[in-house]
């Protein structure tokens, strides 16, 4: 039998990058001599902050609508999405001829409802519960034909994210000792660790969460797939659950999970903005908590840190 | 007779860049799409916010220090700055070996003077005129020895500065038709306008200024030097009036000088972090804003804007 890692190969990877990379930003590791001298290990940071749409989720989004137009002359997508993955989605449409039908929750923050209008996606509000959220999106489904795009339980998603830390490598002469990577429904961190298993096979993969959504961090302690309810955190793109294509790749090939609190991932995240004059959210955030939560894991290191997103709403930032 | 503009060559210039080269950042010269689209021109930044100490005042305070170096045993520097001279001479001062004695007025805000701290500045609080400041510097002058470094009315320092738009040049296979600068006391524009002369002679480069502190609009509509007095503008590091070194060489060559309000610096600003995902102080706003103030001169043309810093209290941003 196939196990779940097997879905994607080396060379689906670099397919994927080949076929996204001219959509893509190239997003710079950038590296800070404060940070290094603070932690006493050598950290770069991969900033898809900086990544078209404002997060990595542009890379899954683009990789998911390519692979599309090789098998179906449908021409239109649709998900449910309150985040980085709705902007990221109708983005990607837009750019390849596409229709993108997104249904968000009533009380999503006006600065992504804009962003993904601005991209031309056609929104759906429903109430802001996962139930309304599906009931919606499949009576959109019905009505368009639209394809689903899900976040992260969807190969072609992964197979995206997965190109985030192949594009690292491809941009430095040195493999890290430890990458560092958010973990919300895990799109990111199940292709970093495919990417890491074929391409840089020494390195050890750190999930951060947050520890008021350690779905992640119970599922990996108890082998067993626990889903969040309704957690409470600043990070709000680490919210979701973990789907069950992301779990296996995690359960089988994380190094660790290690979590972070609210008061130290706004700590990290003010930190790089007055430091490093970079904007990233909170969510991006908890991976450099985490970092300087467990300096004697990463000191003497070389340590690559995703910072996954630069979405905030400037009106409300969380130290105010 | 030398005129003005003859105490600094351009041999002068390339040995500054060689001489602070290794101890400055070299900074990226970025892009937006969606500026580019809005404005229809091809717009770069060069981005001294990421520039040490966060603002292009290190290159200046790198290169005065330096050239002292070879000319006296004194190992002691003083001003009198509540902004980011004060950083950038600190620190170049600690990395040189240097004490560095500075004076602040007491309403300085705490994030500039922590970070002088932080550097190793020995802070003197004074009343907050241009009076007490000076008398203080004085004080201190007598009391230490210490030779002072004027943030811009110092060849030196300009010279420094002149590294910016030089190291944009090398960057690039381009020369830009329009350079746009922020205007405070002349020190980084006096030094583009002399690298431009030297490097890029069809370049024009145009200041941009608040309209709120006009005293170098006022000056070249006039031709001759009027002083700010005590401006109100959100920019606060464009306060500051012209010096005698700086006004002659900017009255000779600048191209244009034009304003900018403060609502219009405010949403350029908001603009940058929004969409860039990179933090700018309002000084830095300030150019962006008067090429989104004066479409028609920048349309179809490629325009460098210096982002001259990224040093804000991120407690109190200008859009609460």
């Amino acid at each position: 039998m196939k196990s779940d890692i097997d879905f994607i190969t080396a060379s689906d990877i670099e397919n994927a990058y080949k076929r996204i990379s001219v959509y893509t930003n190239t997003t710079p590791l950038l590296s800070s001599s404060t940070i290094n001298h603070l932690t006493d290990a050598m950290i770069s940071f991969k900033c898809e902050n900086f990544q078209k749409a404002g997060a990595f989720k542009f890379r899954g989004a683009t990789n998911a609508i390519l692979k599309l137009k090789e098998k179906t002359d449908i021409r239109s997508v649709c998900t449910h999405s309150s985040g980085n993955h709705a902007q990221a989605l109708a983005l990607a449409s837009k750019m390849h001829g596409y229709q993108s039908h997104i249904v968000m929750p009533q009380n999503a923050p006006r600065v992504k409802v804009n962003a993904v209008k601005s991209y031309e996606g056609n929104i759906t509000f429903c109430e802001p519960t996962l139930q309304a959220r599906e009931d919606t999106l499949n009576k959109i489904k019905e009505q368009t034909k639209a394809v689903v795009i899900h976040p992260y339980n969807n190969y072609d998603v992964i197979e995206g994210q997965a190109t985030c830390f192949y594009e690292s490598l491809q941009q430095s002469v040195q493999t890290p000792d430890y990458l560092v990577c958010p973990v919300g429904g895990g799109g990111l961190l199940s292709g970093s660790l495919l990417t890491a298993k074929y391409f840089s096979n020494q390195t050890k993969v750190i999930a951060a969460e947050p520890e008021m959504a350690n779905d992640a961090w119970q599922s990996f302690r108890s082998k067993n797939l626990i889903l969040s309810e309704n957690p409470v955190t600043i990070a709000d793109g680490l919210k979701t659950s973990l789907g069950s294509y992301t779990w296996p790749i995690i359960r089988d090939n994380v190094y660790d999970i290690l979590t972070a609190s609210e008061e130290s991932i706004i700590k990290a995240m003010y930190f790089v903005w007055e430091r490093m004059k970079i904007v990233i959210e909170p969510s991006a955030a908890v991976s450099l908590a985490v970092v300087l939560n467990y300096p004697e894991i990463f000191r003497g290191t070389n340590v690559w840190i995703i910072f996954s997103g630069g979405n905030v709403d400037l009106q409300k930032l969380p130290w105010q």
